[in-house]
């Protein structure tokens, strides 16, 4: 008994995927990923149209999909990420449905509350047997975690494997089991491990950065959470790992010992594991080699799912508990709102991620960014687009000050005490436009092209066209 | 933040718990459980009633149910096996509504499917943190595996967890996660270790089981299915443990690695890990401390889900893989319909748990089973409740020769030629009887005490009253 199918012509055959139907990608291989584009393809070439993608992130790898949303085989576009590359075409108006924006958290929940139904889930899947067994930890094209996927695989009411290392069954150490999975199909290579995981990620060297990054390590030591139990999510940028490298040693020197670090996990935050500053890592996506390495081989570093992560319509989710988070931004505007989703030039370039989720379940949401780049000023009156309400957010570090949201006034008064430059974040905009000038004004056309939908399922903006 | 909640009695209330509704329990602590009397105690004294109770299972520790019963607390029972404590009443008639009986696999699948749905499924839970977040693995009440309730932890309206072992924010190693738990509850016990696992699991010194293992290893080795990749279930009665000692003895006399064991796992299968007979365990409940020790420290000893192991409904469970089972039989009819549910007098005494599950998928399932036990035949020309249907069995092994069934005729060939006694099951029930003399003929009322569900939901049998 096996589920082994000979193609992806096949398996879409087997499916019974139609004209009209959904669907659904995972993004643990990133810009390596070769699975959304031969998947889509051969969806094409089968002649199948009027398609939803729901893919948990674009790449710039996926800038082919532009040929098939042109051709009309992709008419419907959900996630929660998305490059320039296939932005800046959607934001030029090619599609006639607005893209929808969720975060990493709503995301899953949405597929399981069936507000998104998924008819055909494809996981690439770095290591399958032939029952559907699969993992990311193993195989050329390891990835690490596979939490993104799961969702997908619980409830599309097709699920297809597709893997480049099919070993014998049982995969005893599988990630998504058997009894999810309908297919399995075999293929010379899913990725290209160049742009699955990062060799090493590496924390900045910029003196800006490291400003930043000093002055976020201060913000945390000082704002009454780092103690015994703390728990930690940071991204991948090169400050916000600096900023990592700077609390590792604060708690070293201190003897705190934290209880986890979240999220997308790098080689710092195994560091961090190795050197005590954590009892566990709970891990949603792996970024680099050394976290894969980790999450392999130490059990302390757990694979979790996207709605373990960050789901908002289940009992709890691990950013419920958390208490920092360090999340970047292209804009925030004075009532802290952050944008994520567009470019100075109003480009789709981003999204949420589990940007939003982070923020409201921290206690502490702190947004490292530059005062300006490329000249154009982080703080503005309103951001372009909000992709996570001011509520949310705790503190703006840049290196020209620190602006805390009046909302968070005990963390403000810390902040004073311990003598760190804060800044109201009307002053930091006008001390910020004193060096670059006063903004352009950005012009949009009357096409709505991408709906920013908030994890609680509301609408929080429309992204319009760029003319 | 924390989901734990004072007391029981509390918990009971935050719930909703309400008369008519659906309470469920699963049975990893065994004949130490203390939690489902604990909670059916405190759902009594809040005056609740009309209540169906599915547990997974039903030991000697849980005959205090007579009283709810009695009371009409529990008006509804489902489960896949009944020890005799409540057994002998049922099948005097005790109840209005006749319990029914499903299969390890098959009530997972029903609960999944909605077609028998809970409202607060109580997980007793030997290590949890504050957020929900358990594990079998650690603690005082170790069991192991939480196979079985992940059914009722995924699909519950309400999920409570019971535990004494509460450990600090996260529990890493979760089997169980916090994204489906509602409410924590601390208490002083949750079961009796002597209960919950064997010390060890015993092998039989009993001569008539020393040859029946012998008979059932030689089945094996001569089945055909004996090679690299061979995969294998054994219970824990002494003469199935023996003949996985012999297995174990021919496998590495020949240099077989199999694929996996799998099912209820006992020390004599971790040993069988350990010398190289297997790749892996894939493990739904442990039954002694060597297997709660090997499934917290190899990961080669996997837990796996009740769906996972056995479950009809989805695209493919590990039963559908397995080669080789060995079950046990109170009757076994000459069509090799397999009765498990009732003793020699009628009275309900045990279920399919995994039997029919296992018989269904494995490519060779044997019986092992002594031609009578207290001068009463095993062999019978109908058995008093079809618990698994003869289709699925291929051989009965037991001191006075091996039966195969007629479907088998491949099988009965390979084991001819080996040199193993064969006998007709016509032949070999009238060797026994003429030891024996013929079984008297039981009397039943006409009142249904209980139904047999077949794992894909349909009525296999119905069990009635004894008079």
């Amino acid at each position: 008994m096996s589920k082994v199918v000979n193609s992806l012509k096949e398996v879409i055959a087997l499916s019974g995927l139609k004209d009209g139907m959904t669907v659904s990608f995972h993004h643990h291989l990133r810009n390596g990923d070769y699975v959304l584009n031969m998947v889509m393809d051969t969806i094409a070439q089968a002649g199948i149209r009027d398609l939803t993608v729901n893919a948990s992130s674009f790449f710039d790898v996926h800038t082919p999909m532009l040929e098939h949303i042109k051709n009309r085989v992709v008419t419907h576009i959900l996630t929660d990420y998305m490059a320039s590359g296939l932005g800046r075409e959607i934001s030029r108006g090619i599609m006639d449905t607005p893209v929808q924006f969720r975060t990493h958290g709503g995301r899953p929940s949405d597929i399981a509350l069936g507000r998104t139904p998924v008819d055909v889930a494809f996981i690439a899947a770095p290591t399958a047997d032939p029952m559907g067994n699969c993992s990311g930890k193993y195989g050329p094209s390891a990835c690490g975690s596979l939490g993104y996927a799961f969702a997908d695989a619980m409830y599309a009411k097709k699920v297809v494997v597709i893997t480049d290392n099919l070993v014998p069954y049982p995969l005893a150490d599988f990630s998504i089991s058997e009894d999810y999975v309908d297919y399995v199909v075999q293929v010379d290579a899913i990725g290209n491990p160049k742009g699955i995981v990062s060799g090493t990620t590496q924390i900045t060297r910029d003196p800006v950065g490291l400003v930043m990054a000093s002055y976020a390590a201060k913000v945390i030591e000082n704002s009454g959470l780092l103690k015994d139990g703390f728990s930690f999510q940071t991204g991948a940028g090169g400050a916000s790992l600096a900023a990592a490298k700077f609390l590792k040693e604060i708690m070293l020197r201190d003897g705190i010992q934290g209880s986890y670090g979240l999220g997308g996990i790098t080689g710092y935050m195994v560091d961090m594991l190795e050197a005590g500053c954590f009892r566990s890592l709970l891990d949603v996506q792996c970024f680099d080699l050394k976290a894969v390495e980790s999450i392999r081989s130490d059990p302390r570093h757990r694979e979790i799912t996207a709605l373990h992560y960050a789901g908002p319509s289940v009992p709890s989710a691990v950013v419920d508990s958390l208490d920092v988070v360090i999340l970047g931004a292209t804009e925030i505007d004075t009532d802290f709102n952050v944008n994520v989703h567009t470019d100075s030039n109003g480009f789709i370039m981003g999204g949420s991620g589990g940007h939003s989720d982070a923020a409201a379940g921290s206690k502490l949401c702190m947004i490292i960014a530059p005062m300006f780049r490329a000249r154009l000023p982080i703080v503005t009156d309103h951001v372009t687009c909000v992709s996570t309400p001011g509520k949310d957010i705790d503190v703006l570090v840049t290196q020209g000050g620190i602006a805390v949201n009046p909302k968070n006034a005990e963390l403000k008064q810390r902040l004073v005490k311990a003598g760190l430059p804060i800044v109201d974040i009307h002053e930091l905009k006008e001390k910020t436009e004193r060096i670059t000038g006063a903004p352009r004004h950005l012009q949009f056309g009357d096409k709505a092209v991408a709906e920013v939908i908030y994890r609680d399922g509301t609408k929080l903006d429309t992204i319009y066209n760029v003319i």
